[in-house]
């Protein structure tokens, strides 16, 4: 726990107001992680509100507005992270740490390896936490604690910053694992972008005439298709290859599935239901 | 509400106390349905437990100890119900309304259709409720409350025992609503026999390796991927047809998907997933 006599930053600067970066700087309010949490978005309406709700110190809509902070997190849809990082590194200060919390990795850590102001550095984050849920309205200090922060310093770029960011994730409450980018964006797919292909594969079939048989399992199945359309298809473009890859390996889970039915093929149907089950027991909830 | 001087029924058999027969136990003690609610299953010390903890008034592991029943609910695995509806209709009193909770029904309903013993009465039902739990233990007098019981008369086969049966399940809190088996067959095809197979196929893919990256999205998508291989295996194999068609339905959802994503169709995707979230938006939780 950091004690209130010594912050661990001067000044935090979230860019891009939503549920996880309106969830972190509740979080970093309540572990006094810094004197100030500065929150810069597109809207001075919302961030006024937000501010008057007590969850922001100062607000702006302009991102220069995050120069006077040395510790800055970018919390915009993946396809604007790039650009938001370099406006944040072009007006920081000297000494600046400038992380994300973006769902790919591999083409941010590229894009941004070379060419950001000299002195600012940029180290890639993904926690994995969230909500279908949207808008800082639904901040929640608790959503970080004990789930996982992927830290992605690219390869042979081990900088003492990316210690930094790890205590940071960790002062909120989450446990942290180095990877590199590529091998984050793989891992990903599976357990996230594909769930999130399926789940909307699955609710475009629900007609209105059959709704009101969707149950629980249907309900659980498709829960997170309700996300937002356009951060999940920035999310695809930018991990195409991996996500590809593994809709194939699904389709051909499905194909065995629907093969042992058609064929009533109990012994198959069996083995590849208990195998799923046994990969399901092992999680909790 | 039923008054406690007058039960709907003299007494109740639940056959196959798990969790859905040990849940209707307990719902209709609790709704006062019977003065006597009999158990009947495989083990004589598991009922011996259920009947201990009050959730039912006698046991027997021989079913013809049903044939002091009026009202027999079989609530076993789909492909044992056929052979233990004519069990019970063959030790029957005269007047005996005899139904089910099987997740299909058109083999059910054809099977039963002719043969049983004259005087005794079949209706099959399907109450849309469960758990990926097992077991008596998990009993849940409320786990029917304001849920959807289809009731599955043949057709042409509108007896007035249906509206009997209809009205058990109106009395443990379930709306309640008409169709035939194969319509029901093909509405459940997609809204719960293929979340299930979905489920399914994702848990499969969840390697040892990257379980540490299965968050919130993953878990809510594969949950029902923890019910029982046995008793899914015979729901597949017994609605084999419309599971199969849906299948091929949602594989080609996913593969609209992954070439929007590998093309680089940022519209195209949006669109997909713009669809999907429309859909789930219009389900509760």
């Amino acid at each position: 726990m950091t004690s209130a006599a010594s912050p661990l930053f001067s000044e935090i600067a979230i860019v891009g107001v939503g549920l996880i970066g309106g969830s972190i700087a509740a979080a970093a309010k309540q572990n006094r992680l810094a004197k100030n949490i500065v929150g810069i978005g597109r809207s001075g309406e919302r961030l006024s509100a937000a501010q008057q709700s007590g969850l922001l110190d100062a607000v702006s809509v302009d991102i220069a507005a995050t120069g006077s902070s040395d510790f800055i997190v970018v919390c915009t849809p993946v396809d604007r992270i790039v650009a938001d990082v370099r406006a944040v590194s072009s007006s920081s200060r000297s000494g600046a740490i400038i992380t994300d919390v973006g769902s790919v990795k591999g083409t941010i850590c590229r894009s941004l390896h070379n060419g950001l102001r000299k002195g600012t550095t940029f180290v890639g984050s993904h926690p994995l936490a969230g909500s279908e849920k949207n808008g800082w309205e639904h901040a929640d200090a608790d959503l970080f604690k004990d789930r996982l922060c992927v830290i992605t310093p690219c390869p042979g770029d081990e900088k003492p910053e990316v210690q930094t960011v790890e205590s940071f994730w960790q002062a909120i409450g989450m446990r942290t694992r180095r990877m590199t980018p590529d091998d984050h964006d793989r891992a990903l797919a599976t357990t996230s972008h594909l769930p999130h292909a399926v789940a909307s594969a699955l609710a475009s079939m629900l007609s209105p005439e059959i709704q009101d048989f969707a149950a629980t399992g249907f309900r659980d199945t498709t829960r997170i298709a309700a996300g937002d359309p356009s951060i999940w298809t920035g999310i695809f473009l930018q991990n195409a290859g991996p996500v590809a890859a593994q809709i194939d390996v699904l389709i051909e889970r499905l194909r065995q599935l629907r093969d042992a039915a058609s064929e009533q093929n109990a012994t198959a149907l069996n083995a590849l239901l208990r195998e799923a089950k046994q990969n399901r027991d092992q999680l909790s909830e």
